[in-house]
């Protein structure tokens, strides 16, 4: 690739991490006015590499380049919205570089045996209405059914949004089903420290694993700490924290299993009282569906004895629970290919994250590439990649389009 | 004992309970209105036994009753602040049980042979500064030097409270010294479940436990909850919940030690992050101090073998370290032998929780009567206890009151 291309989308996704809704740090949420200014840099860009250019009312962004035939699009692109205080990579290199992957084949002269769809979601990490993926729901049509009624902070429903907010003007309808395409394949920073670990510049993605988020209660008795005897205690925190202990095990011996309590809370929550209640959440995910069903159940079953012994109260619910999904076979086999001519390496890996590529399989086949990203850190503003990832990235995108077929 | 003085008691201790600082629950702090509107109830009640009756500049009261010799007096009482939605019993039984048990020796026509002091402390608690015992410091002259820079939560000093909001008509110098008396006995309930457990009563306090109060912090990694394998994560809440069980275990082996941790906060704090901080306090008492220093130095290396095997950073902060307090051996035989021929029984308790007599006990003898207190709930609107439990409690006073010899 040459070196200009490279730099071209390392300084736009300088110039896109500075679109920001908050006067410091970058913010960019469902439909927000920054949201809508990235959106349209975007539009410039797809439009300087003669893409024809439409928006949705949601704030999805698409570039179609047409190819030399008449078949089915290939679908490129990420998304454009990021979190609180985000890294500048998680998103936008998806939807830059496959842009500069279009560039390098203009630059090469090479006129593609079918069209290719460049999106850029408005909503893939569900900040404002802490529902994911409103983005790619919108082009796969579940907005009009899906979930309207939800609100944001301000109280706000999505459908309300949409009529408000919305991006009206010149609106256009973006719509896949079944028959649209034969894949979409995205372009992502690894959020992990697997290939930091393994010295490798980017791997294909395997599939994104299914996640269950559970909310988990202990209840117990709250007392005086100084005053009662260790052998009268029903403390919920020893509790919470026998199951924090277990669920850390049973991942370790059950890799590629991840669990984690990310949050807890004890009440009442004094130096001097011994927790009544211990509330956490646990965040389980498998690539499998079969083995995550497995491991949930025998998580429940550990957390339950834990509270028989301790004689506490014992809550336990679903808040969220998603699917895996499988990257598609035929899709991952020109990656693969592709990231060998490219680093010599054929590492896989599941993504642990999800990605705008669940909903899409939905409706087509999917496939991921995932570049190095410094130790793992994302959702961060030290977020960071190599200019010699982001290249390496680039490139297996590129190697992927000359040797797909529609 | 008449059922009338009982039952006087009884009327007093509900009374009381209606004086409050908060339209709803039971709060009197530290020179509050409340607190010194049950100053002016129990100084009603003391001249109505025909004491002499003052208070001094920090809202304590003193009533004292003559005996018929020039003797050292023998000081009983309590206190009459409260925590925040306090409880009817904590401190109020010890001020108004000491009043009882001495209209049950008017009405007996017993005349001592020694001067009786009955106090009701100003600040036992430490809810306004969050430095306990500022009554009882105050008549061990401990006021005039100490801590009188400490702020309240409006951010006025303890010496510009005494002087804007201090009791200032009428106040006298309430004064202790090492000359001045030969006993301090307080009635108070358990708060805790010990009797309730053992079916009792009352039972003698044999001393006050020492404590220690650390703030504890680890510090790992902030990681993606989905993708960050087992093996790659540095999870401070997986590294505090084993300290958490290294507490409880190390403590279950050691009664009467007691370790508690009571407060756990991680940060980021997201279900979908791993910890990167988990922040906790330990509270741990024992009734001897050198083997709470002991306990306190295992603690620490098992925390730091945790941090060190987790490859975790490691914080320890003692926030507070007060000795243990040995009751009087002469004073709790005698208590015991007023126990015994009360209840039958003979059962003596460490106290977890500290009282007044912590403070009295740098310039006299201590002894303390626990009554039975319902599922040993304290500090809890629904703190109680029985009927026939004060009235123990009252008739150990009275047949100590007997027995006792300057």
């Amino acid at each position: 690739m040459k070196q200009e291309i490279l730099q071209r989308a390392l300084e736009r996704i300088e110039l896109l991490a500075t679109v920001s809704d908050a006067p410091e740090g970058l913010v960019r949420t469902f439909l927000s006015p920054a949201n809508r200014e990235a959106a349209e840099l975007v539009m410039e860009w797809m439009e300087g590499l003669g893409m024809e250019v439409c928006h949705d009312v949601g704030g999805t962004v698409r570039g179609i380049l047409g190819g030399s035939a008449d078949a089915k699009p290939l679908l490129l692109g990420s998304h454009l919205d990021t979190v609180i205080d985000a890294g500048k990579y998680d998103g936008a290199l998806g939807v830059i570089g496959a842009l500069a992957a279009l560039e390098v084949l203009r630059d090469e002269n090479v006129v593609l045996p079918f069209p290719v769809h460049v999106l850029g979601f408005s909503d893939e990490e569900g900040v404002r209405f802490q529902s994911t993926y409103l983005g790619s729901r919108g082009v796969i049509g579940e907005l009009e059914s899906w979930q309207l009624e939800q609100r944001d902070m301000d109280g706000l429903s999505l459908s309300e949004v949409l009529e408000n907010e919305g991006w009206l003007d010149d609106a256009e309808t973006i719509f896949y089903d079944e028959s649209s395409s034969d894949g979409y394949v995205e372009l992502h920073i690894e959020q992990g420290r697997v290939l930091e670990d393994a010295d490798e510049a980017a791997c294909i993605v395997s599939g994104i694993c299914g996640q269950v988020r559970l909310r988990v209660v202990m209840a117990g008795q709250a007392d005086h700490a100084g005053t009662t005897p260790m052998d009268l205690r029903r403390d919920a925190l020893t509790g919470a924290a026998e199951c924090v202990l277990a669920l850390e095990t049973m991942a370790r011996e059950h890799s590629p299993l991840v669990g984690t309590v990310g949050q807890i809370q004890v009440h009442p929550g004094a130096s001097n009282a011994i927790p009544q209640v211990a509330e956490f959440t646990v965040d389980l995910r498998h690539p499998d569906d079969e083995a995550l069903e497995h491991h949930l159940g025998e998580l429940r079953n550990a957390f339950d004895a834990i509270a028989n012994r301790r004689d506490l109260d014992f809550g336990w619910e679903i808040v969220q629970q998603n699917g895996a999904v499988d990257c598609d076979p035929d899709l991952t086999k020109i990656l693969l290919a592709s990231l060998e001519s490219v680093t010599g390496a054929h590492g896989m890996l599941p993504s642990g994250a999800g990605h705008d590529g669940v909903i899409l399989s939905t409706v087509m086949p999917i496939g991921m590439i995932f570049v190095r990203c410094q130790g793992g850190l994302s959702h961060h503003p030290d977020e960071y990649a190599e200019p010699d990832d982001i290249a390496a990235g680039i490139d297996i995108l590129v190697e992927f389009l000359k040797r797909w077929k529609p």
